[in-house]
């Protein structure tokens, strides 16, 4: 029996019996490398082989020790269980296409995009009969893109979103839910359609957000670029980080998503222009209820361990206390 | 001489002789407990007078340990050589006024606000002549409040901007000046006007939007709160860091710096359409362009040190890289 122990690595012992026979990821960036890394770290995979169409990445990959084998060929997949798509949202239809011949029956193809209506939508045209789609969201990451950037516990105590379309083979579906539950995830399961809303609140619009307040900031006459850096510790370095995020994923899921975030987008709008109202005509109580419900939500992500409770995000300060008064 | 060596503390050994004789700090919160830890750490000042009117906060300083003397009472100041007020923006000039006759002549009073116009307009009516005011706002925080919160390195590394009005005592800046090196920090002087445009883009917007996104995602009637918090690491928990500070200290930031909030509010709303109408139109090539631009500036945070270059702020993994295919 396998016991999961302090001497085991962080992710927990290796399994006894891989879940998965032959496994291929292709595409391999922050999210790929990381499968790989967990796969070896738990053996979940009996086999492993890396596919990217960019052949300097295939290189990285032989030179990193990413998989079993690696190629630029999707032919790759050939005899794979699991198939797992780790790419920019916007390549899925070209991609199906390219795999569907080499797709062994009974197959299961999943995925790791931020959205998933489109996706599906992509996909679905292109699998013969006998093959399974059960498309996933590891909702996990960080601002770096790569072979070199993944790592095995990525997804721990993150959640895994499952958006099956109805009458997805239960045991496929399953599979899919063991596999991330091995690399630490938790798993939940809901429609392509909420998943997409969901997001759009999350994730998207956050981005959106970010990237449009660089942007801004860096195009201002009264404010020089060198003063926005120098001085971005009050708050903006906070945005510069999911601001940096790799330009084609980001690019793909605002196109993908688009009814969701623009829908977002227009609430938010209408939020802050009651912000903004309050600020004109000087409602301190306005403002003051907003900034004191905020915190709830904050706790709540702690609580659930979702952030980290150490002071700003537990940057390294030289010197630090363990906690404070938490938002009290 | 004094040796700046390994053995001694992070922030350097301690001064050979103190900057500022008798040092008065009043408001004991994350800031003000902060310089007080960093005084003692280095000895910058011979005597230290805690001041709160909130007398379980004095208790709080008793407690820790935090200044020589603590009090509720402003008289407390008298005798002081510096004075810096570490309160909310919307309480200076009553503090002024109760403060005004305790002042020492020649007395240097200084202060750690977020927005200096306002600041200097509420205390300047007060002061005695012969007593020097040089406004100060070291850039640096966390989400934490608090006389529990602070601790000696909060300002290393970080700016410390100075707004000393035209014809203010050089030597009083001077001072103020050598004490905030001494706490590790880099001194930049500019205008009160400059400085609060400067801060309305880097600190006072970001968390305007951020306290405004939180408030949003917990409205939705389409996403459950719980959904909101379980999957935010998707770039959601990014924003609610800032949006769980104090509430106070913010109500009175916006209601201060009201003009260039609501302008630079204005130039998001502009920029923000723009990506909307990108979104909308599948115009990948707009979104792409301003993608790539953003990057630029998080390199120049990490490369001037105003932020961590770990992937995800150096958030706790069980494992990670050091650093990966940084932004490339």
């Amino acid at each position: 029996m396998i016991q999961d122990n302090e001497a085991s690595g962080p992710l927990g012992p290796p399994l006894e019996a891989p879940i998965v026979r032959r496994l291929a990821v292709v595409g391999i960036g922050l999210i790929g490398s990381s499968i790989i890394h967990a796969c070896r770290a738990r053996r979940i995979a009996g086999h492993v082989v890396a596919i990217d169409r960019d052949p300097a990445v295939v290189g990285r990959c032989r030179a990193l020790g990413l998989g079993d084998e690696q190629t630029t060929d999707i032919a790759g997949i050939a005899g794979c269980d699991l198939v797992v798509l780790c790419i920019p949202v916007g390549a899925f239809a070209e991609v199906a296409a390219a795999m569907a011949p080499h797709l062994k029956p009974g197959a299961i193809v999943s995925d790791v995009g931020s959205v998933k209506g489109s996706i599906i939508a992509q996909i679905s045209p292109h699998l013969p009969a006998g093959v399974h789609l059960v498309p996933a969201h590891p909702v996990a990451g960080t601002e770096y893109s790569g072979p070199d950037a993944g790592f095995a516990t990525l997804f721990q105590r993150r959640w895994c979103i499952l958006t099956p379309p109805e009458g997805t083979d239960a045991a496929a579906t399953g599979l899919v839910d063991r596999f991330w539950h091995a690399m630490g995830a938790d798993v939940e399961v809901m429609t392509a359609e909420h998943h997409d809303r969901v997001l759009a609140i999350t994730s998207h619009v956050p981005h959106l957000i970010a990237y449009n307040i660089v942007g801004t900031a860096a195009d201002l006459e009264t404010v020089t670029e060198s003063e926005v850096i120098k001085f971005s510790a009050g708050g903006f370095r906070d945005f510069t980080r999911i601001a940096a995020s790799d330009p084609t994923m980001w690019r793909d899921i605002f196109l993908h998503n688009r009814e969701a975030v623009l829908e977002m987008l227009g609430r938010l709008n209408e939020d802050v222009a009651i912000l903004a109202r309050a600020i004109r005509w000087g409602d301190g109580e306005t403002l003051f209820r907003l900034f004191t419900r905020t915190r709830a939500i904050r706790r709540g992500i702690i609580d659930q361990g979702q952030d980290a409770a150490e002071p700003d995000f537990g940057r390294r300060h030289a010197e630090q206390p363990g906690g404070g008064k938490a938002e009290a």
